[in-house]
Order: structure tokens, then C-alpha cells, then sequence
């Protein structure tokens, strides 16, 4: 049923897919972005989302343990480099933990991953595991949610600056590096993905992995609505604003 | 800090978790029982347990393919059985078909599992994956989840019989073996892990290991809570009562 696209028509179709599914799309973002959340609402996202930051080096390094040859793992080590950081302080991950003590959490229970949703873990080890169980073809497509990245940032980082007294530019610095860095790192993806799917089934398999990462992120954002919006079921262990420096000890 | 238990008390320990954290207690149950739902809310309840039926056996295989014995193999050898049946008409996922089908879902778009919510899957495929990646006895521990599972069906055949008019007793014959099934398999789970969680450390994984066997079923029903009652957030691609026929084909 399927028929071999051009390289310009799967780069098409991978790109309508972000349209239709990626998480600019979700309400909960809509909330974040126009200061429909309270401070503890942000609390949670930035607590959430840290899991989901502090296992993107695991996620990469799997990806460099795949590669070939080394002139693609030299690339896609940079990863691993603007995600670590060179020392504690430096990094994306470090700059997302700042971000969240900036939102007022306390770093040890952040680190702890304690609070964490369990729906969040699942979605982000069902990432961890799709790149090292799949092709490395879909391992690398999976990542090409960073195409649609940019435009996202630029509302987030306008619309909590607008709307939280809570938040700083230097709070959300994270964002700073990741609007160079995303644009950089999807190119390389989508021109490795354009060059390597051949097939009609290698193609499909691509756009299927960009789906799956679509349906990652998104599930991570409607297991925070449901737990910190409507109907605000918060499951048992995780995040309570009034328990946190409780269950930091 | 954590001490010794005697087995006695790790039972204890063990019960009071169920007691805690099981999915008894979720608001999705109390509506499910109470006939608080709609027909294509309960047809959103059957298609994603189907999911999680169909990955049963995969999980009860990679348990017998980790134990190191023939008798501890045969017994556990008898969930496959169960849950695979001798032929397509028999076992556990076959009745879950027909409960599936006499609510009024098609059989192959619930096969698919292409309606499935993403989170679902996620969570569902974390509990294989512990099983596959954890010690056995963390592996054997996740299934004590069992121990709680006679009450809750009781409730639910009673209430569902009482309340729903598309439910039929032959709809629910999947829970009728279940009664029996469960404790049995139950009983042997926690004879094992009495006997072989000998220190603080294996007992609190043992504890740890139902703890998140616990999230994976309160995930699924946060999931069919959050996109089917409220505030009915259906993600990208998932079961649409209006729909089905179209994406069944």
C-alpha cells in the first residue's frame, strides 16, 4: 500500500506529523504558557520533566553505542556534552535543575525523582528502551521531535516571563542553549533519516518512531493535567506542593 | 535503617501496600462497579485491558525462562496455560475477546491494539520489562497484585451484572476462573518470596517490586479516566466510539 517517497515528501509527511501530534498542541502547554497554572501546577511540570531530562544522556549514549562509524558518534557525542556538561554546574540537566529550584522546589527531592509521576517513568523508559530495542534508524527518527522544538520555546519562554512573578530569564536559561542546539541536532537527524530510509517500509518505520516520541511526550503532559488540573487525581507517592520538604528528608 | 522481617511480617507489609495502593481504590473502579459509566467508556476499559492481557504470557514466559528449576517452571508453566488456552477459543485473552466483543467492540480493531492509549502501552510494557530486567525475586514479587485481585473482582461481576444492561454473565466468564486462578497463583508468589527474600535489602524489594506493580495498574486507570470521563482529554490516534469502524479496517 505504501509507495517509496521522495526525500522531500518524507520530510513533508514527518513534519505534518508534528503538526497533528506533537505537545504544542496539548492544553496542559496552553495553560504553562498563558499563566493559567499556579506556582505548584509549575512545580509539578518542572519536577516531571526532570526525569525526563536526567535520562536523555542514557538515551544518547545508547544511540553513540550503535553508531558505526566515528565520525557520526563525534556528532552525536555533542549530545552527551551539551546534556552533562563538563562539570556538577554545567549542562542541560544542571540548567533544568535550576530551573526547578528556581520554581521553588527543593534540588535533593527533584534529584530523588521521588515525586515523580509513575505515568512520566513509564513514558520516558518506554523511550530509553524504544532506542535501544529498535532499528538504529528509528532510534534516531525518534529524536526528531527537536524539529518542532524552537517554536515551542519561543512561546514558552516569552509567555512564563509574561505571566509568573515566580519566573526569571535566568530560571529559564535552559531554553537559551536549547534554541541553537535543537535546530543543529534535528538537521542531523532528519538528513540521516532522508539518506537511510530506502525503502517504502524503512520510511513508514520512520514516521511510525516519530509518532511513538509524539505519543511520549504527550502522554507525560496529560498524566500532569490529570493529576495537577482535572480532574486532579494525584496517584498514591507522588507530588504533594505541602509534603515536599517532608518526603525530601 | 530498614530491619529484618519475619516473614510474618513482610506478609503484613505486603497486605497493608495492597491495602494502600492497590487499584481498588481508584475513582475509575468506583464508577466502572457503580454503573457510573457509559457503554464507550466501558468499551474504552475492555479494549486497553486487552492490552495488557495480551502481554501476560509474555511476562509469565520470561519468569519460566528465568527460573532454575523444572518444578518451579511447571508451576508457573500453568499461567501460560491459563492465559493461553489449548486452542484460539480457550484461555484467558480469548475470554477477554469476548468480554471485549460483548460490549460491543470488533474483535480484530481490539486485537490491533491500535486504539490503545499510549500510556497504556507505557505502562504495560514497564511491567515487562521489570520482569525481564529486575532479580527473579523483584520479577516474582510484581505479581503479588494478586493477592487483592478476588475482591475486587467479586465487586465488579456483582456490580457490573447489576448495572450495566450490555453485560451479560457469559460477557464476564473471564473473571470466573480468575477467582480461582488468582489465589492459587497468589499463594505460590508469596510462599517464594517469604522463603527467598532473606535480607532487609531483598525484602525491601520485594515491597518496592509490588509498589510498582501497584503504579502500573493505577497508571492504566488514570489513563482511562483522564482521555474517557474527565476532563476527557482523547490523545492522538485513540479509541473513538464513533470512529472504531472506520479504523478498524
Amino acid at each position: 500500500m505504501t509507495e517509496l517517497l521522495s526525500a522531500a515528501a518524507l520530510e513533508a509527511e514527518l513534519r505534518e506529523t508534528g503538526e497533528r501530534r506533537y505537545h504544542h498542541l496539548h492544553p496542559f502547554h496552553r495553560l504553562l504558557h498563558s499563566g493559567g497554572l499556579s506556582q505548584t501546577q509549575v512545580q509539578a511540570w518542572a519536577l516531571n520533566r526532570y526525569y525526563y531530562q536526567s535520562r536523555i544522556p542514557h538515551k544518547d549514549a545508547i544511540i553513540v553505542s550503535r553508531l558505526p562509524d566515528a565520525a557520526s558518534r563525534r556528532i552525536w557525542r555533542q549530545r552527551l556534552i551539551d546534556h552533562d556538561g563538563d562539570d556538577a554546574d554545567e549542562g542541560g540537566i544542571a540548567r533544568w535543575l535550576r530551573l526547578a529550584v528556581g520554581v521553588g522546589l527543593d534540588q535533593d527531592y527533584v534529584q530523588s525523582a521521588a515525586g515523580t509521576l509513575p505515568a512520566t517513568r513509564f513514558a520516558v523508559d518506554a523511550y530509553v528502551n524504544f532506542v535501544r530495542d529498535r532499528s538504529l534508524l528509528e532510534a534516531i527518527a525518534s529524536s526528531l521531535t527537536e524539529l518542532f522544538s524552537p517554536g515551542i520555546i519561543a512561546t514558552r519562554v516569552a509567555g512564563m516571563l509574561a505571566n509568573y512573578d515566580f519566573v526569571s530569564p535566568d530560571t529559564l536559561s535552559y531554553f537559551n542553549n536549547r534554541l541553537h542546539q535543537a535546530p543543529r541536532d534535528a538537521d542531523y537527524a532528519l538528513a540521516y533519516v532522508k539518506a537511510n530510509a530506502r525503502t517504502a517500509a524503512e520510511q513508514q518505520s520512520v514516521i511510525t518512531a516519530l509518532r511513538f516520541k509524539c505519543d511520549v511526550l504527550w502522554a507525560q503532559l496529560d498524566a500532569l493535567y490529570s493529576a495537577y488540573v482535572a480532574p486532579g487525581h494525584i496517584p498514591p507517592g507522588a507530588f504533594l506542593a505541602d509534603a515536599q520538604p517532608e518526603l525530601a528528608r
